[in-house]
């Protein structure tokens, strides 16, 4: 049995877990977040989103939080970018990077996002053209590809008709991601051997919430199948609303543990204390319970956002 | 990469969950504990433990507990017995199978039980030979088998000593057990290994603790090797006192979300609902910091124990 190297994890903490706060989060409390995960070693962290903060309000912010991030030589930005408004906005903070995404699930589109799989592609089509004629990288983050919130199971074959829409419109980069954390790990093995039949090893990342605790056997699991390239986010923030009693994305920190105790490298320092900052300490609930149980590290305190994380 | 049919799962929440518990749990509390985890499905149950009450007061009701249980056929009761005082208390108990105990780690004996591992060996053969002689199996917990709150990373070559010396004794199964969580999957597969050099993968189990929520990884690599019995713990009950933040033993309803997950049969169902009973109804904390965030399941609601467990 063998296992990557090396794996790069990128943190969409301030993304994807931020977005889910029901408190709002100042601007310059996610810029401190960013700083501190970049300064903990974190190569690749998904900032913000260009979604109509009608919709989202937590991500409203985007533009600003964009231009107070000091940036390091190494490190990517990513932002997701729903449609090509939000793509011209999002083009003016330079991203390194550009997050689509598209459910394997066609209830999920149609709830999320009011529209056929098919057609959220079509209107991705263009987005994604426009970013690679300007020179940025496109990931496409794959929802809902083990199961459902109202299908329930998602068929691997479901995940090979996405990823063959996301490779047909340019996508250089898919997630496979277990929106609601229900996957268990030969469910995740087909879906990433589904998405394998359209994109190479080295473009393909997981994506795993932690409901049900099952993220870092998933993780293994994509380990074995020589997928070095994951998504997590610090503290576990984060949840899926349209699942019941689902909670965060997996922690960064336990993903972290996993591997360093496999001797695979990361660059992430766990033990990393960054001095506090004149950021006016506060605290921010997440929206799921959060998970007191355990933290024996430095990287971050559960549950808690902004002030404590990285501290 | 092929997985065991089945798996059974050895429940050690009423013991090794409720011995950690800092509020005393009434007998009554403990029976039915007993009686709706054996309704769930779970078919090998470690009971209560024969400690000196002094040392271990939670368990002082060891035989009044062992005599409250309406036993199920098919279902296998044991108990922990640390010496052959408490084995002659415990047999009068009909227990089918006792557990006996050594550390993988000399810091750990000592401080634990006063003595080496090889000490602690002696004194259990005749705890071993007495038990054989009365037809009741015997199981050997093996603690600390990757690391240890005192001397850190526990090597291979220390398992493979303890297993050899269980093996002596006439030690008929043993456990391995990351006592304080802090076993990744290639440790543990490496401390299987060690074991395996004594033991057939028959008579071998998985114990985990979820300190760094590790242990489902942990059991996902173990059954790959074909290990195909655990130790778990309902609602994650229980916690190394010896560990800063080491929290419960993995939940049983995780494992279980695992190997279904997985089409692995473990006959247990993970929805059952008995009726509430007329034990008066109360709630304990844990002793550690416990896990609010999970559980869309009606198994357990996490941290709770005695009325709201299987409930």
């Amino acid at each position: 049995m063998s296992f990557p190297p090396r794996v790069k994890l990128v943190e969409v903490g301030p993304r994807d877990g931020l977005q889910n706060e029901k408190q709002p989060v100042p601007a310059a409390i996610k810029i401190e977040l960013v700083h501190r995960l970049q300064a903990a070693g974190l190569k690749e962290i998904e900032v913000t989103s260009f979604v109509s903060p009608k919709w989202v309000p937590q991500m409203a912010d985007n533009a600003e939080v964009m231009a107070g991030i000091q940036r390091l030589p190494g490190v990517r930005y990513s932002v997701l970018t729903p449609n090509l408004k939000g793509f011209e906005a999002a083009l003016l903070t330079r991203p390194d990077e550009i997050v689509v995404f598209a459910a394997a699930s066609e209830a999920f589109s149609q709830k999320n996002i009011n529209c056929s799989i098919a057609e959220s592609i079509e209107r991705f089509a263009p987005v994604v053209a426009a970013a690679r004629a300007a020179g940025i990288y496109v990931r496409g983050a794959m929802s809902c590809t083990v199961g459902c919130p109202y299908e329930g199971e998602v068929a691997p074959q479901r995940v090979d008709y996405l990823a063959g829409l996301m490779k047909s419109i340019g996508v250089q980069h898919v997630g496979v991601a277990d929106t609601i954390g229900v996957g268990t790990p030969l469910k995740v093995q087909r879906a990433v051997e589904a998405t394998l039949k359209h994109y190479d090893i080295n473009d393909v990342s997981g994506h795993f919430h932690d409901t049900y605790g099952q993220a870092l056997a998933n993780t293994l699991m994509c380990l074995q199948m020589g997928v070095w390239q994951f998504d997590t986010s610090v503290a576990g923030l984060g949840g899926c609303p349209y699942a019941k009693g689902a909670t965060g994305n997996v922690a960064t920190e336990d993903v972290v543990y996993l591997l360093h105790g496999m001797d695979i490298d990361t660059g992430i320092d766990l033990s990393c204390s960054v001095p506090p900052t004149p950021v006016p300490a506060r605290r921010c609930s997440t929206s799921a319970p959060v998970d007191g149980r355990r933290r024996v590290g430095s990287m971050a305190g559960r549950g808690t956002a902004g002030d404590a994380v990285l501290a």
